[in-house]
């Protein structure tokens, strides 16, 4: 498991975020390798083939997570013969969406049977896709309906503990505040002339009017509150103007509360909304990919013990569902499984392989479901999706962006990461729920216990052939460390996020996937 | 037509905001009589007549729009035999939504029938509503479904004049800089010690540190750019980590560019994100009222011409659909029809009534639905809804928030005010359209106009039975000088969005017609 703690991870990553931004952002401000132009994807094409007048050739595919399900898909499309060998016993990976019915044996052997209604689920790993991410495209030419996933909302909660129980402050009221002192303190330095080696007269007059708006000051350009913060009563009918939100707190205790260090949360490249999700689950993504391939070319329950590689082809050993040993040769294969597993593969792919794959190590994540009875946060709270947000152990609370005045609906009742993670994915499932319930009681008060009908809980180290979350590198996917399996020399070709500028993220799979392909295609049509 | 120039308007409504939140902003600051308690809403109840041995009396409603439903609606439920009158030829009023084969004659003459495709409309009132508005409780109640409507988008674009034609900013990238320039010059006052008497040294360091975060500054507290900018070629496979946007501006041009003033739009409290809308269109709202009503008891095309009050009842002369002039005693009449246009009638409700009504005058806005061949702005800008704004006549563009991925979309092509919206209001259908496509191909590029199929607009100030957007008062509407329509001493009681503090928004019109049920319930049962 990482070493990473808590705090370093966060400071990484963005309190809230996904993960795997750090390096993307490195090569952003110039820190990694300089940034090179992307390539537009061309798919392979069996024209390609034809053109030469050969036929195309077999690949088998190690894992049906999401690169191991697009090389398959853009193989297929080309009219290569393509085996996915998946170990777990549905495609997807990490790109998993749990409904009633579904079970879990993590593998210390803690057992879980979903309960959750009909029309409920839970994304237990991948749940939001950015607007710019490949990950739409494949929506988009799969036919896969996309809605909003609520990565913000003015009316979420934030609740750290030095706040009292059940007085969480929303988003739109710390924003207020905060937005209006940092206006009222910077309109008062501007105007008293601390700036003028910075700013011209015109320069300042147009700051003090941007300030005078942003901040919601009044006339003396001092932030006295704001409807903004929201009201105790709403405005109405004549004769009910609205009573706005009282109990400014002062300039000291806005930052000493800590509230703003969540706000740029949503001004990054990938969490900044507009988000989206799949209708009915992140997995009609996966099940598409996997009409669209053939399910028979997926054989699921089928474990590979041992890869080798000749001049010729490549041979896969591997149990089958029934416990069988069975082998396959091909022309061609892609691993994409996780890369600590693929280490513990009988192969001959070499020592710098083994290396590069040791560089690449698991980290982890978890999430709870929970589903309720009734959909309290959106009558008793007036929260309609978005993410709360805690210093708490929960670190996030999500309501769901589907479902909408339903009669049930299931939060993510945490979504944390590292040691924290560690320690939950210890604790048998019933007392992941009750520690859960007990924080989150803290900040939404006691119908996030009386409501409460059951739970499901994913610790992402403990999952069976995955064993992670997400990965962390010892170096920038750049570095010649990885050349060995971004650019491999003989038949077995690379893919995962693990393999990209997007760790954690399906656009880094399927990025990764795709140069994958092309390199095979290249490399097969030559 | 209200004379308030755009400027005025906007300033006195936030830029691209709806409109009405001027006394409830007013009265939330304390310029405006003091907040009262909203009352809970109780409906009235058939029960609450048979304790009493009577049974519920008549009531006419004068007027099908979202306050007029509302109020037949609880009337309805509690026994009242409720008529309603309305002259247009379906119910909602200005919750309009238009879909092909609609057709709408303005009062000038222009003709148009909406040549939109199956499964595509605009709503060309109405169009979005914020967590805490009743009008959710109504489309929960009566089993409406929601979707999030997509008021902001980090996406989106901002385009000035002062701007290259094709060349606008993203939002996301205008807040990077934006951002990074306040929280660079604040931490150098701080630092400098010009806020020392303000702040003290704990804030000073609580205040840095958020800036750091905030305004994403260097090591050196130097604001230089950042991926929350955006890139040029998205972090992707390993090898490509990615090239942030290049071209940071000065502090200079970015305060002289104008960009910030189109940020707090986010942060008030009738627009900050999350939105909704109805599936489907926003008429589902008034479609689901005109079901549980009974849509026998809605006669359409049927135009009041008098209203007369007698200690025993209301009479009510109006003209049928096939022109019969026809009249109807009821107990109870609710006059829920344009302000302005009930100054119109004949009636004997007083000379007080009058100068009330007359004090409310109408206000002009207009839009227009562009309908393309393609979502371009998916595939060619990443755009998934959101609303791009410029300081041209149009104002705003809004994405759809439907139809993701679809094969075609309706664009709102301009939502504007006042004299702009008069000017367009003037011109014929296809010249709006005109010049509509060539301001927005400035922001867009080729395919604004070449993907264009067709185009529906409505000027609300031409709108027959209508005549406005929504109106402006003289006063607030807790004035001494409304109390005749707010508590009348007759049998004929008001209600609509123009007699609440959130004019132009359906929350106003229902909170107000629950206020007018409310009362006359009260008086029909003592």
């Amino acid at each position: 498991m990482s070493m990473l703690s808590r705090r370093d991870f966060l400071r990484a990553v963005g309190v809230t975020g996904g993960a795997g931004t750090m390096f993307a952002t490195m090569g952003a401000l110039g820190l990694a390798p300089a940034a090179v132009a992307a390539p537009d994807f061309e798919p392979p094409k069996a024209s390609d083939y034809h053109l030469k007048g050969r036929t195309a050739g077999s690949v088998v595919v190690l894992g049906a997570g999401v690169a191991g399900l697009v090389s398959a898909y853009e193989l297929g499309k080309a009219g290569y013969r393509v085996t996915v060998l998946e170990p777990r016993d549905r495609p997807g990976g990490r790109n998993l969406t749990i409904r009633g019915g579904d079970q879990l044996t993590e593998l210390n052997g803690f057992h879980q049977r979903a309960r959750f209604s009909r029309g409920q689920y839970m994304n237990a790993g991948a749940a939001r896709i950015a607007q710019w991410m490949v990950t739409l495209d494949y929506c988009r030419e799969l036919g896969v309906p996309i809605e909003v996933f609520t990565n913000s909302n003015a009316d979420a909660y934030i609740h750290h503990s030095s706040m009292p129980p059940g007085k969480p402050v929303r988003f739109r009221t710390a924003k207020a505040d905060t937005y209006g002192y940092v206006s009222e303190l910077l309109a008062k330095a501007t105007n008293q002339g601390a700036l003028d080696a910075e700013l011209t007269a015109e320069d300042r007059e147009r700051l003090t009017e941007f300030l005078t708006d942003f901040g919601a000051l009044g006339d003396n350009l001092k932030y006295t509150g704001s409807s903004r913060r929201g009201f105790t009563t709403w405005p109405g009918e004549a004769g009910v103007p609205g009573e706005v939100l009282g109990g400014v707190p002062t300039v000291s205790e806005v930052f000493a509360s800590g509230v703003g260090r969540h706000f740029s949360f949503e001004f990054e490249f990938d969490q900044a909304m507009l988000m989206f999700q799949p209708v009915g689950g992140m997995d009609m993504l996966p099940r598409a990919l996997t009409r669209a391939i053939g399910p028979q070319k997926i054989k699921l329950g089928c474990r590979v013990t041992s890869l080798t590689q000749t001049s010729t082809g490549v041979t896969v050993v591997y149990t089958d569902a029934a416990g069988r040993s069975r082998s396959l040769t091909t022309d061609y294969a892609i691993a994409a499984m996780p890369p600590h597993l693929l280490t513990g593969l009988t192969h001959n792919l070499g020592a710098d392989v083994t290396a590069a794959l040791s560089a690449i190590q698991p980290f982890s994540a978890g999430k709870i479901g929970l589903e309720y009875r009734s959909r309290w946060w959106e009558t008793d709270h007036r929260v309609y999706g978005g993410i709360t947000t805690t210093d708490s152990e929960l670190f996030t609370v999500w309501h769901p962006s589907y479902g909408y005045h339903g009669t049930r609906g299931v939060l993510i009742g945490y979504y944390h990461f590292a040691d924290v993670a560690e320690r939950y994915a210890a604790m048998p499932p019933a007392e992941r729920e009750s520690t859960a319930v007990a924080l989150g009681e803290r900040i939404y008060g006691a119908k996030y216990r009386t409501e409460l009908d059951s739970s499901f809980s994913v610790a992402w180290s403990r999952v069976p052939h995955l064993e992670s979350a997400w990965h962390v590198r010892t170096d920038s996917p750049q570095s010649p460390i990885f050349k060995p399996l971004v650019d491999p020399a003989g038949r077995v070709l690379f893919a995962g996020d693990w393999l990209s500028n997007m760790d954690a993220w399906q656009h880094g799979a399927i990025e990764a996937a795709r140069r994958a392909v092309t390199k095979l295609h290249a490399r097969a049509l030559y």
